[in-house]
């Protein structure tokens, strides 16, 4: 099994912390192709700067889905997630839809922890349109970006670990997801610090990618996550332009 | 991987068709444990019927898990969830939670078919405890039970079809949950026939469950589901009374 | 009137505790017949262990049901009082769905303080069934066990009035409900030292039961809350066989 | 005991209609005491006429409260319900809230027959103000004013039959309201000829209103529903101007 | 064009102080014509006066809406909208409703700081009853009523910035509304010293009001908004009496 | 004052209809500026063409933005509404949102007609993004494209009347919303025929657009909407890359 992998941020860092995660969760014989986005912003913050990557995910989508069989959203707002599905015939997935709804089943309210404030409303409204803002218990953010320099975790897990236990003392929460593809591999990190199962979104991402390519489940072929047919594109790239089925 | 699926009803042929479709679901090396209720409903399809499978259902679970590395629910109603997980060490998935998260995965708003307008509040609360209400299209119901006679499928077939693109059409389910655990198998054999994914719990259930399996979250240690932990039970079995940690 | 008062604890001091108080509430000439669970916790306090009373309930309801005009549910966990209604010609109310149906008629919305933080989202996903969640001003948790003690009611009565003052103040309750059977009589003793009207769950269930014989509306034959009929059930007590009308 | 029976129309005979099934639905020892309106519509029965009354209810509840122990609003719209809780030291019942209320502790969800589709929105509005909306199954309209001729009632009982079975059978109503003051007593003609229990308003607003009388519950003392203080008032009559406790 | 501008209390210097933000607000060639209540509160600020200045609402918009082209309610409870929406054939906007609205085009959610807790609970219902409740951030209440005194606002403005600066940063408003007709003016004084757009509830009346003016949409003859027809109303003013169109 | 009026579509005849409505709109001394998408769908109709005009719309909004007053954004999914008001200083106006909010003002409920049942849940997510899908009484949807021929009218204004008088009538709507950039102008030729107000996006966004212009709120400096501040985004346009303050 071939798992695509896309972050459509402009970092590369970005890229290989999640493939790297990836690859700890993904099964035998599950081979990770890990791509980064060619244009718009190096770290996805903004809501304008999600809009452009919205174009940057269908596009990187239909350029490296060939040969994969399932694909994962490696950028937290899921970005272009409901597209992605809509345009390929593969399984998509999303790193944040993943971890809510694996959270979900182990029962009971979600604690979330993002990183930096200025996003919350942001993943708040993802949380909405996916109809699950009544499992979140209560919501967390970290405003130390300083904390992110390589070799430098120890303050950062810190305020993760004080946070993740304040949403479990006080606002109910029975698991806590940590928001943001640069955390891959930080739940692991800190599970043991934290007294409820810390969640990971490209582990649960890759997990879910996974078990949606082995269901084998068929591309509607009516609704809204129908493939595109004879819809006109123009002055996009080619492997778009193609994925719509324009003859051009 | 060994999966312990639980009937809690009293009828061994529900059982049986479970485990067969199971045993199709599961990865290579996972072994399918299929147990059946010893008290309660043949059929449990009432209100006060799954009130007492609730007590026969972790009974099964207390008596059963050990040397299991996850538990899948096979009764539709998801009966004593929560009460499971709360009770085991090793992850618990219900058979409708799971195909519902699994149909969210696939994009949009998803059609619900059950068998039976008696059960149809039932789940609809059982759905609304999920807070996935907002997820569902519409509902469906067959009301025709002879058409679970053996070797007699085609009228229900015929049924489910065309409920099922009522609801893709008129309700705009982009996927539909066949709801029982008697239609276990029944979406393979009709996908062909409608025009977006149809969701088979027990097949969702054992993949959701062999994927909690591996990924070894902890057991909470707060919360309304850690362990209980010096509670006092009496006249339950011996299993159950030993879940409780009562030294009797 | 006879009314059934079915404490699902196997705690005969909680039964007598509420006998006491549903004694004060009744109306003349309305006797008040208590009975205790004979299996499963001391203390109903998690979720396994209401899933244990599930069977107990109803099991208690289909033994004592005859020659009652009504029956309520003395856990405030309401445990299987929908299947306790279904399988009952009587009426049944739950202590605490009377606490907060009571509570609305007073207006605006309500607080709750309930015993013991282990419980509370088991309390919350309560009121979320009843589709009251949106009249939930606020909820306080009590989390000293030692206050029950016999004769030393000194320091739980100031923990209680400190959180119904602050749900008052800082959360807009109105109302406040002092969650738990074992609270049967608390709120008659503190109403003075708070603002707002205290609610019994024993008291108010007490009266809407009555309230409930003496429309003397039918039972239902259809829906979800229609008597058993034909269903097949087996190894329950002799009882509840009988209330499910199989003639095994 | 006494009870205020109020309704805010200026119509005699709705009066008399509901004053007749108020008495049969008190208890022993219960005196009914029915007002009608003196300003504003004949039958309150759009937007406009329901904000006229709002003033004419909590005249006629300042006027006339004295000596009662509890009172209850016999406008359908449940009108100036909350205004008039505030107001007055003594319970307050609005006959749709009650009804509502009351239909909850049957189970399930409930269907509302209203005549005429003009009031259907007010109705709406009015569930959802109580926070009940998740608790309707459904809704019925009758739109055959002349149905309500004296003497000729079997057109509208064949509606009203027919309607509430519809809301049973398709809605999946387990209960069923017959809203409206004029309807008082129509639930018991009619309860042979449907499936479910029909609840009638005025009985159950009766009944509630009693109940809270006897719980003896103390007016707040704080948040909004506490008695009006040192409030301005001009130009209304004298018994409102005194509530407003307005030394003039 | 000419606005109607009705404040329902009977406080001649709320209404002047209104009418000079109006005038302010109002577009070239728009007159503002300013109504003051002539019964019920000095100022409404509890559910009772709440209900009688409903009627005062109708009553004023029956006998000054002759000759204007829109009318603009200065009640921050925006009283009786829907009847005086009803009533008249002219647009009627809510000075609450005007500026959430307004608030919800500038994206996000809403912070909202009222005057005095006692209405606090009126506010959250009249959100509520606008579908509007899932998009205000959070509620802050100003209690110091001495503040406003003429000529001393230092203390009131520190309040008010202080709190709708938590409300920023804490609740995570995007913008921010200062309820309350006597507040009108307050946010453009304010606004330089707080980072979100503060909202005026009559500028954006004025503004709204004007605007549906424009667009001369035709008054509905059919639903809960046509007007009343043959409708018959009693001892009410003579002007009220005529928008009913009872011919007496 | 001057309004940019954006299409994101490639369509130019979209845009002239556009533009043409909203100059007939538009307050005297209001130029419209109206431009058209130059990449991606000719007509936006699923996810993934909605998922590129996000980038196109945030590209147009900054290549076009200056010496403009506001904007409005001409496509009816409201495509990167919230991305292009956090990147302007001026406000921005998506053609749905104005449309629903003004309906809003007239009170009561909405219905919705849409063209082509296919993004029918692209248009109730984003009501439901908004927080309103309470205020929509129900949805309409008219699939027959090849009524959009130009001079060719009738079928599709019979279809039009038709659907907008069901949801008066069967769904309660007290208004109703023609969606579609390709509907501007219809509403006003097609009211006579209907009972209650129809509701044109591009004439509604117009003048919300032209009201929010005059009001001159600050650009928020805190929150999801304030400007982006040193973000680095690479390979877009250059009067993107400016508006996101990168120096390059």
């Amino acid at each position: 099994m071939r798992l695509l992998v896309v972050n459509a941020n402009t970092s590369q860092f970005v890229t290989d912390r999640v493939a790297a995660e990836a690859r700890l969760a993904a099964g035998p014989g599950c081979e990770i192709k890990a791509v980064t986005g060619e244009f718009g912003a190096r770290i996805i913050g903004t809501r304008a700067e999600n809009a452009i990557a919205a174009h940057a995910m269908v596009d990187l989508m239909a350029r490296h889905a060939e040969g994969c069989d399932a694909a994962l959203i490696a950028v937290s707002y899921d970005t272009a997630l409901d597209a992605s599905r809509q345009l390929l015939t593969i399984p998509v997935v999303g790193m944040t839809e993943a971890a809510l709804l694996t959270a979900c089943m182990l029962g009971g309210k979600t604690g979330v922890i993002t990183l930096g404030s200025a996003g919350l409303p942001m993943y708040q409204e993802l949380v909405a349109h996916y109809g699950l803002a009544g499992r979140v218990a209560g919501w967390g953010v970290i405003d130390r970006a300083t904390a992110f320099s390589p070799g430098d975790t120890a303050e950062l897990d810190r305020l993760l670990v004080a946070e993740a236990k304040r949403l479990v003392e006080q606002a109910g929460a029975e698991t806590v997801v940590l928001s943001g593809a640069v955390m891959a591999g930080v739940p692991r990190r800190l599970q043991a610090q934290v007294p409820v199962p810390l969640i990971d979104g490209i582990a649960c991402g890759v997990r879910q990618a996974e078990l949606l390519a082995r269901m084998k489940l068929p591309k509607p072929t009516a609704g809204s996550y129908a493939a595109p047919k004879g819809r006109e594109v123009s002055n996009v790239s080619e492997a778009l332009r193609k994925a719509f089925g324009d003859g051009g």
